[in-house]
Parts: C-alpha cells; sequence; structure tokens
C-alpha cells in the first residue's frame, strides 16, 4: 500500500534485523559497524571476494549486481535494502524490489542522482542553482555549449562519474597544448569516452562545502554543521567544521539539503556538495545519495554518526541528534599515506581510521583521520 | 628471548593483522568494531555457537576452551591472542602459549585477578589499601574472621564471582533472619558453595570511581579519567564522567592503577574499582584484567575509546590520547530496559548502544547509553 508523505508505514526494524547492503567498500564497512552498534546486523551483497566490509558484517553474498537469483536469495535474507554507491544498475533495485525488498533511499534518488543533466535539471526545479551547464552529445552540441558557456569549461560525462574520474578542462587557450581549436575540442571529446555529457562552467568560487543531511521514513530530517572541504586531483582531502562561512550561508546550504531530501521523498542520508562564492551565495555541484566521505568526521564528533544515521533512516528508527560535541578536521590518507599510521597513532586527539584495504594503490583511500578539538 | 621492562621488541602489528580473542560476548564485540576501525582483524574463541561478538568478527572457532585441537589451529591463525573475560581457564592460557600464541595480557594478571585472595595481597604489598579481609576456608575460619573484622561482613568465593554472583552479606544480627548465630554462619557458608573464600569488611564509602587504565607493550601507561560508578544488586548502574571527587583523590587512583599496571607487567586495559572514603582516602575493591563496563563511556567522550586502546595495547601500537572530549553519564540496559530502545534513540545527545543478545532475561546487560556533555 503506498503511503502518504514518506513511507510512514514502515514499522521500526527491532534489535537483531538485517540491513542489506550493496556494495563492501570502506562506506559498507563503516556502514556495518554503525549497525552493530545498535544491535542490528548486516549482509554485504558485493561481486568481490576481498572487500573492505568483508571483516565487520554479518553476512556475505558475493555475486554480481545482475545475478536474479543471488538477489532474490538476498532480498529474502534481509530486512531493508541499502547501498553505499551511487552506481548501482537500475536494474539491480528493480529486480530487488520485484523480490519483495525494501529498498532505501528509492529509485527515484537513485535515477536523478546517476545522470549529472537529470541531477542539475533537478536542483534548478526546485529553485536552487548550479554552475551553467550544457547538455552535450557530440562536437556540434560540445562547440554550442563552448559558445554558450565560455572557457574554460568542464567537460564530465553524464553517467559513471566519481572522484574526478570521467572530466576533463577544456581551457581558455588550446594552444597552450599546441593544438587548434577543433583539435581540442576532439580531444575532450574522446577523452570522456564520446558519451553523453554535460559542459559546466567554471566557478569561482571562495570555498566548497557540504550538507549531510538525513530524512527518515517518517520525513524528519536531521542535518549535520556543513563542513569545508577542499579537494585535490578531484579527491576529497579534508573537510573541516565549522567551516569559515556565515550562518546565513550555513542556513541556506541546510535548506537546499533539506529540500533535496523532501522533493525526493528521501530515505537516508545523502551528502550535498556546494560552491560557496565571495558574494555568499551556493551553487549545489553535486549530490551522493548515500553517506559521503565529507561526513566521516561526524564519526568522532558527534553522538550519532552519519553511518549510524543512515542506519537509523532506513530501519525506520528515530533520527539521531546532529548536533556535533566537538569541533573537527577530517583528512583523507590517500594511496601510502596510510604507511604513515605508525606515526599518526601517536598523536593526541587523532581518531585513526583504515579501511582494511591491501595494496595502497595511488588515489586509492585507505583509510581518515580525524582531529577532535573542543567545541569553539 | 624474554625482553627486559615489558614486552619492547614486539612489532606492532600491521593493518590486516588478526587478533584472537577469548570469549564473545559484549566485550569481545566492542573489541571487534574497535579493531576494525583500526584496519586490524578479529577471530573470536568461544564456545557458544550464537554469541554477541558474531556479527561483528572476521572469523570463529565454535569449540570449548579446553580443546586442545582447536586452540592449537587458533594459536596459528592469529596473530596476538587477548581475552575479554577475567575467568579464562589458566590451562587454556598455557596451551595457548605452548602453541605459540602471544597471549596479553600475561598470565600472571590473570592469575592475580582470579582469586580474590591473592589480589588483595598484592594490592597491599605494592602500598595500596583494601577493605579488611580474612581467608576463609572452613566454618572455623569464618568464626576467626568475623572475629577480627567485624559484623557486618561479606562472604565472597576466591574464584569466578563478578556482578555480585558468589557473595553473601552476614549482617550485624543473625535474628533478623530468625537464626542462631551458628545457623547463620552454616547458612552463608553453604551460600557460596563451602569453597574457599574470603570475608571482608563492610566499607562506608562515600562514592565508588574507577580507573581504566592501559600499559602497552614498550610500558607507556595511559589513564582515563575515572568515572564515578552506581551499582544496584551488584550490577554497575551507572558511570559518570567526571566523577565527584577531589583532584588529589583522582590523581591518586590513578597513581595506584598505573602501578598495579607496571607490577604485574601488564599489557592492554585493566579496570580498576575503589572506594573513596569521606576523608579522601581510597581502598582498592577489585580490578578486571580485561576493558571495564565502567570504561563504556569512553566509546563517546574519547578520541580513543577503552576497547581501541586495549587494541592498540596489545598489537603493539602507541597508546591512543585518554584524554576526554566530552562529559558523559554511562547507564547500562539490564533485562527489558532495553526494550525502550525506540524512545531512547530519540534522546538528543545520546548515544545508543545495544549488544544484538536475543532473550532480556532479569540482570543480563543488554546494551547501555551515553549521555554526552559539553564538557565543564
Amino acid at each position: 500500500m503506498p503511503s502518504e508523505g514518506g513511507d510512514s508505514k514502515f514499522s521500526p526494524l527491532p534489535p537483531n534485523s538485517v540491513i542489506g547492503v550493496l556494495g563492501g567498500g570502506q562506506l559498507g564497512r563503516m556502514l556495518a559497524l554503525a549497525a552493530a552498534r545498535l544491535g542490528l546486523r548486516t549482509h554485504v551483497f558485493a561481486p568481490e571476494e576481498f572487500c573492505p566490509a568483508a571483516d565487520a558484517v554479518s553476512r556475505r553474498t558475493i555475486a554480481s549486481y545482475t545475478d536474479e537469483k543471488a538477489l532474490a536469495a538476498f532480498a529474502q535474507a534481509v530486512d531493508v535494502v541499502t547501498y553505499e554507491f551511487e552506481n548501482v544498475p537500475a536494474e539491480t533495485v528493480t529486480l530487488l524490489e520485484s523480490f519483495g525488498a525494501r529498498v532505501a533511499p528509492g529509485a527515484k534518488a537513485l535515477a536523478v542522482a546517476q545522470d549529472r543533466l537529470v541531477e542539475k535539471d533537478f536542483v534548478n526545479s526546485i529553485g536552487a542553482r548550479t554552475a551553467p551547464y550544457f547538455a552535450v552529445d557530440d562536437i556540434a552540441s560540445l562547440e554550442e555549449g563552448l559558445k554558450k558557456i565560455g572557457r574554460p569549461a568542464i567537460l564530465k560525462t553524464r553517467r559513471l562519474g566519481y572522484d574526478g574520474k570521467g572530466q576533463t578542462t577544456i581551457g581558455e587557450d588550446a594552444t597552450d597544448l599546441g593544438l587548434t581549436w577543433e583539435e581540442a575540442k576532439k580531444k575532450a571529446w574522446a577523452e570522456i569516452g564520446a558519451q553523453p555529457s554535460i559542459l559546466e562552467g567554471f566557478i569561482d568560487f571562495a570555498c566548497e562545502v557540504s550538507v549531510i543531511g538525513a530524512r527518515a521514513r517518517n520525513g524528519d530530517i536531521a542535518l549535520y554543521d556543513p563542513p569545508q572541504n577542499k579537494h585535490r586531483g578531484g579527491i576529497l582531502r579534508t573537510s573541516t567544521v565549522p567551516a569559515s562561512v556565515r550562518p546565513e550561508t550555513v542556513a541556506e546550504a541546510q535548506g537546499i539539503a533539506a529540500l533535496m531530501l523532501e522533493k525526493l521523498d528521501y530515505v537516508g542520508v545523502m551528502g550535498v556538495e556546494f560552491f560557496a562564492l565571495e558574494n555568499g551565495s551556493l551553487l549545489v555541484n553535486e549530490f551522493a545519495p548515500r553517506v559521503h566521505n565529507s561526513g566521516h568526521w561526524t564519526l568522532d564528533a558527534c553522538a550519532c554518526s552519519q553511518f549510524e544515521q543512515h542506519v537509523r533512516a532506513v530501519a525506520g528508527w528515530p533520527l539521531g541528534d546532529p548536533a556535533r560535541h566537538s569541533d573537527a578536521v577530517m583528512e583523507n590518507l590517500i594511496g601510502d599515506e596510510a604507511e604513515g599510521w605508525r606515526d599518526l597513532a601517536k598523536m593526541p586527539q587523532l581518531a585513526v581510521h583504515l579501511y582494511g584495504k591491501g595494496e595502497p594503490r595511488p588515489g586509492r583511500k585507505m583509510g581518515h583521520v580525524t582531529q577532535v578539538k573542543r567545541r569553539a
């Protein structure tokens, strides 16, 4: 029976219920640890034999996301299904639902998040703003987009991009590369795989902030204080709370995130990234329908972390208090940075988190540390 | 090769090493969750098919603590062995060591902690004080003890007591029970199973505090702020940090705990319970060679919890910073109190922990909650 105003008829899952999680990365691992704290079990479904979540879960299914038989068994074995990555195939969710599984966040949020064009259209449709963008389907529309948006600009695939992958920059001056303009356009189009894309204008922002927000089955919303984020090479490096923005900017960012949660009839935690401009106004960069790297500080600076919050939401529990008890700076450990664990472990008030990954490949998120500070 | 001044030759176990844990209760569960946070795996050895730790560990052995074959395989499968309960059979540790396992805390601490008489002798031998006590081996020595210590007094078995079990009170007036003195003594002796015991004098204390302390392989010591503890029916109800005692009392309690850690050549976390008298002086009640219920608040009020601290110590890592970032009140959820999880989950700044136990039997610790408060 479809419910009105969210899924308020969903009874809270009692302790010892099983949360099914699609994906076995570090986010799945931290979700499993948070669920265990609440007395809930997790069952991770992922194709990899070895994955970070494997060490922390009650049960695992190792199978492809399109393995119907495995999905049917998984749907039967769990009380609710969620996911830890935004590129879950729509087909997987459809199959799970056909087998009776309740999947949260729902198909709508996933569909919007998986396509940069749909995502930006959605954000603008609810009255929030994004960078200027233009749909690119071929060299001709790229040409048209560059005329409209100007240079420099970023060409991004509509689908399957993360951590700076699936995108390329088109500079102000093609001759920097020793190319003609025609060659530069062809090169960019080839670089992103000649697939449906969007061209985005460059934003001259003062800083980046994000809001980690959650919506419960009954429509309640909880919003964490926005961290200020620094990226390098497309990968998040640090998140600092509080952000050095004005209270009105915090309120506006939280208001936009709340509106997005409502309009998507969302259940779970969402991460919304913003560009804060010098004049104080905000543009939505993108959102992730899952727990978010820029919310890892909540593990050590809040009574209820984003991971517990997500588990609470999908399990139909009341949301936890998102207020922070401490200020925090979270720093990712990327590639061989995690090799420094011996020294990191000695630092005062530094919470060390390692993800149980094997090889420290360049760009791979191996762990993070959070400096906990007395709240100012 | 025996090392001098602790096991300083022990190399820190790198991420993905395996911590073997004897015992699968809630303490084992929380140790496993803390180990996972550091990128370490856990392998729990326990006889129960279903146990709280089962949901959170990488691997399990379900076998008796005296199953030689299972212990041999366990010793091979793990990089270090620790335990979550103080009544680990000495034979188990001997067997594990014979199979090459490194067990921490060591056999000495375990032997002292397992016998109330040896424990009290130890405490007094290092210059700390206990309640008056007297070894009781029969009715005659009980008689002698009562003469020396006076009434009321508590008769406790030397071994295998916890949470108020294995003890009985001998009141000031036997006629309250309608018994003669001779009958009252016989009854008490029968109640504790007519086994080697000690008679302890009643202490008129102002409050109970405890110190959760850790000692690393290199001899470093870290001490948490002592909580003030309230018991009911022999079971811990609440731990409050900071305790309402004077700074000198805090320093003295921490000093005694540090001395105990050193004198036992201890590796890992220890919980030491004290009676604080009206005049400010301290008596040691008992110690537990493991993480301790009165240290659960550290999960939510410290960057490094007692569970992580124990894992760090036994894994040869540097100890974490024990300073608290917040004040806290921890309350145990006993028996059907955990049924209130829906309401507890709604409380601001209340961290909810449930242990994944099945039936809420009276007196059974089902979970705990910690109220996190801004540090005064």
